[in-house]
C-alpha cells in the first residue's frame, strides 16, 4: 500500500555522501579535466570493465535525441554487451545534426585507440550546453591522460566528473548475498533539473559484478529504473540526453539465476533509488523532497496522472517551500489532473495529518500540527482517491527562489 | 497563419487601465466593502440588468467545483436567463460541502430581498481562501449598503471589488456598429494565478446591450472564451472557482441577427481578449507576456499540446524572465510534448529571429540580435512543426522570483 508515511524511496545515505562506497569487481575508473567546463575540475569520465559486460540502457523519450543517445542506442541494438561507459560534462552534443554524430563517433575512436578497446565497446553519454559542437581539440588533448589514469580513480571521482550544476556528487553502493556468494553494485548519477542555465540532463550508470543473463539483467534494470528514475521530478522537463546505463560483468564469479534474481533486483532498485533520491534532493535550489503517494485510484495509470499533476504543480511546490499546509492547492491539482474519482471520496493527508475528507476540511488545527513536520526536508503527501486499487509514488522537489535564480541567469 | 510576429491577442489597452470605459445600456453596478478581505477595500460586487438578459457561462473543469459554481450551473440549467451577477472576493466557498451550498443560496436570498430580484435571477461567483465557510454575518451586514448604491458605481469599481492579489483592475469595452445601430460590450475580470497565497480563481463577466437570441449568444460566447480565456496560462493550474459569465440584455434596442452576429462575435472576442491579456500580464510576479504560436502541426490538438508544453515549461518561463535566448529549452519542451513531428523539420524563432532549423542551431548571433527584443514585455515564440495544417496560440507568463515569493509566503 502506498498510503503509509514511509518515504517512497528509502535512501541509505539521505543524499549525503556515503561514508563508504564499495566498487564491484572488474571495473576500472578514470577521470580527467578536458576544459569543457570553465571550473577547471574533471569533466571527462570513463569506466572500463575488464571483460565484456551485459549491458542495459534506458534513454530519454524526447523526440530531440542528442548524438550520444543515438550512438549508444545504435551500439546496443547490435549487441547487448559493452566494455565501457564514457561521459563528458560541459557539452551536451544535442541539436548538433550530422556533425554532432560524427564527433561523437570520433570521441569513441579516440578513447578506443588509447585504451585498446573497440569503439563499439564504449557507450557514450554527454551533458552540458545544448547546440554547441564538441570541442574535438580538447578531446584529443585530454584522452591520453584519461587513458593513463585508468584504474587510479573510484566511483566518487566518476560521479564528480560528470557533475554540471550539481551541488554534490551522487553515488551509492550495495553488497548483496546471493546463494553463490557476494555481489556488489555501485550507481553514479548527475542531474539537478534539466538544464541550468543551459546544462542538460540526468545521467546514471550502475555497475554490477554479478554473472547474469542479458535478458534477465535487462528486465531487472527496466523494473528498477521504472521504480526509481521514472518516479522523480524536479521540474517536469525531460532532457535531450537523459540516459541510464547498467553493466553487469560477472567478475564476482557469482551467478544470479532463479530466486537470486529477485534479491539482485531489490539491490539494484535500492542503489538506483538512492541516487534518484539524491537527484530530487539536489533539484535546482530545492529545499524539500516531497513524497507523493497516491492510492485508491481506478488504476495505476490514473494514480500516476494524479501524482504527477500534484508533483508538477507550481503552487504545490511553492507552498511546500513556504512550509504552508495549503491543502487547497493539492486538492485543486487533483481536480484538474484528469484522474477519475468522486471528489467526496478523496482523503488528503500531509505528514500524517489528515486535512481533507468528505469534500471538506477536517478542521484540525493543522497549522500547529504541521509546523514542525513542514520544516523538515522530507514531506509526505498521502492521497486516497477512493476509486479502486491503483497506486503510484513520486518524488518531487519544491520550487524556490534559488530555482528561479539558477534558471533565469544569463548563460555565461 | 499563426507564424507571423503579431501577438496572439491585440490588446487595445496593453493591460493599462483604459482611459475611457463605456458601459452597455440597462446595467447598474454596485460595490461595497464587507470586510471579507483584510485590506478594507470593496470586496462585494453586483451588476443588475434592468430586464432579464440572455445568459451564457463557462465554468472550471476542475472536479472540485466550488459552491457558487454548482449553484450558478443549476440556475442556468433551469433557464438561460439572468438579471444579475454577484461576486465576492476574499472567500472562495470551495471545498465547503453542503454548508457551503446552503450559504451560497442564502447570499442570493439576501441580495434578492434587498433588490427586489428573485434568488434564481442572480448568478453567484466567489474567489478567495479555499475551505473556509462564508462569513454570513458579514454578508447580512453588507447587503443593505450594496443594494443602496446600485447604479452609483461603474465597471471599473466592479473590477476593483473582485480583485484578490491582482495588481490592477482588469476591464475593457467596445462599441460596435451593427446594421440596426450601435451596441456596447464591457468585460471585467480578476485573476493573477490560481491561488496566492490561498486566493483562487479567474473570474470574468462580460455585459452587452445587444438583442441576441440565446442560442446565438451562447455560441458566440463559447467561441470567444475558447479563443481567449482558454488560451492563457500563468501556472497551468485550473481553480475550483473559474467562471466566465456573459449577459446580453437587449437594452440598446439593436438586434444582432444574421451577418451582424459575426461582427458582434468579433467585438466579444476583442473584449475578452483584452482582459485575458491583462490576466497574463498580471500573472503573479510576471514581467513578460509570452506569445506562443505553433503552426504546421499534424492537427490543432497536436499544436495545442506543443504550445502548452512550451508555455508551462518552468525552464522556458525562467529563461524568458532572464531575457535569455535559450532556444534549447523550447526545443526540449517540444520534444517531450507528445506532439508528432519530425525533429529535422522543426523551425523555432524568437521575436522574429530564427534560432533553430534542420535539427541544428542557425548560428546567428542571436544574443546580440535578441538583447533588445527580450527586454520588452511581449515575447513572440514562433514554432513551425512541419507536419500539417494544425495551429494554436497561447499566452503565457514568465516565472519569476516574485511568483515564488507570492506563492511561498505563509497564509496570513
Amino acid at each position: 500500500m502506498a498510503t503509509n508515511d514511509t518515504p517512497a524511496a528509502s535512501p541509505t545515505s539521505n543524499g549525503e555522501i556515503p561514508a563508504t562506497c564499495v566498487a564491484p569487481k572488474g571495473f576500472r575508473f578514470a577521470t580527467t579535466g578536458a576544459g569543457f567546463r570553465k571550473s577547471g575540475r574533471d569533466d571527462l569520465a570513463l569506466v572500463v570493465s575488464d571483460t565484456p559486460a551485459v549491458a542495459a540502457a534506458v534513454f530519454t523519450k524526447n523526440l530531440f535525441q542528442a548524438a550520444p543517445v543515438l550512438v549508444a542506442r545504435d551500439i546496443l541494438a547490435r549487441a547487448p554487451k559493452a566494455r565501457a561507459v564514457l561521459i563528458n560534462s560541459g557539452q551536451a552534443n544535442a541539436c548538433t545534426g550530422d556533425e554532432g554524430l560524427t564527433n561523437c563517433r570520433a570521441t569513441l575512436e579516440l578513447v578506443a585507440a588509447a585504451t585498446g578497446l573497440l569503439p563499439q565497446d564504449i557507450l557514450p553519454a554527454s551533458t552540458g550546453v545544448i547546440g554547441a559542437q564538441l570541442a574535438m581539440d580538447k578531446w584529443a588533448a585530454a584522452v591520453p591522460d584519461l587513458a593513463a589514469n585508468l584504474g587510479r580513480k573510484d566511483p566518487e571521482d566518476f560521479a564528480k566528473a560528470i557533475m554540471t550544476t550539481d551541488a554534490f556528487p551522487k553515488f551509492a553502493s550495495r553488497t548483496v548475498e546471493l546463494s553463490g556468494g557476494t555481489v556488489t553494485l555501485v550507481g553514479m548519477a548527475k542531474g539537478a533539473g534539466m538544464i541550468c542555465p543551459n546544462m542538460a540532463t540526468m545521467l546514471a550508470t550502475v555497475l554490477c559484478d554479478a554473472d547474469v543473463e542479458p535478458a534477465a539483467w535487462q528486465a531487472l534494470f527496466r523494473d528498477a529504473v521504472d521504480a526509481t528514475f521514472n518516479r522523480v521530478t524536479v521540474d517536469g522537463d525531460t532532457s535531450t540526453n537523459d540516459t541510464v546505463f547498467g553493466l553487469a560483468n560477472g567478475a564476482s564469479g557469482v551467478a544470479a539465476r532463479g530466486a537470486d534474481l529477485a534479491v539482485l533486483g531489490a539491490a539494484l532498485t535500492g542503489v538506483l533509488g538512492d541516487v534518484a533520491y539524491m537527484l530530487v534532493k539536489d533539484g535546482e535550489g530545492a529545499t524539500k523532497v516531497i513524497h507523493i503517494n497516491v492510492a485508491g485510484a481506478r488504476d495505476d495509470a490514473d494514480a500516476e496522472l494524479a501524482a504527477r499533476t500534484v508533483g508538477h504543480s507550481q503552487l504545490v511546490k511553492t507552498a511546500m517551500y513556504g512550509r504552508d499546509a495549503n491543502w487547497g492547492r493539492i486538492v485543486a491539482a487533483l481536480g484538474r489532473s484528469g484522474a477519475t474519482f468522486n471528489p467526496a471520496a478523496v482523503i488528503v493527508s500531509l505528514c500524517g495529518v489528515e486535512l481533507f475528507r468528505g469534500g471538506q476540511p477536517t478542521n484540525l488545527d493543522f497549522d500547529a500540527l504541521l509546523k514542525e513536520p513542514l520544516a523538515g526536508r522530507d514531506i509526505v503527501v498521502n492521497i486516497m482517491l477512493g476509486n479502486g486499487p491503483g497506486s503510484y509514488r513520486l518524488l518531487a522537489s519544491d520550487l524556490t527562489h534559488d530555482y528561479v535564480s539558477c534558471n533565469a541567469d544569463y548563460r555565461s
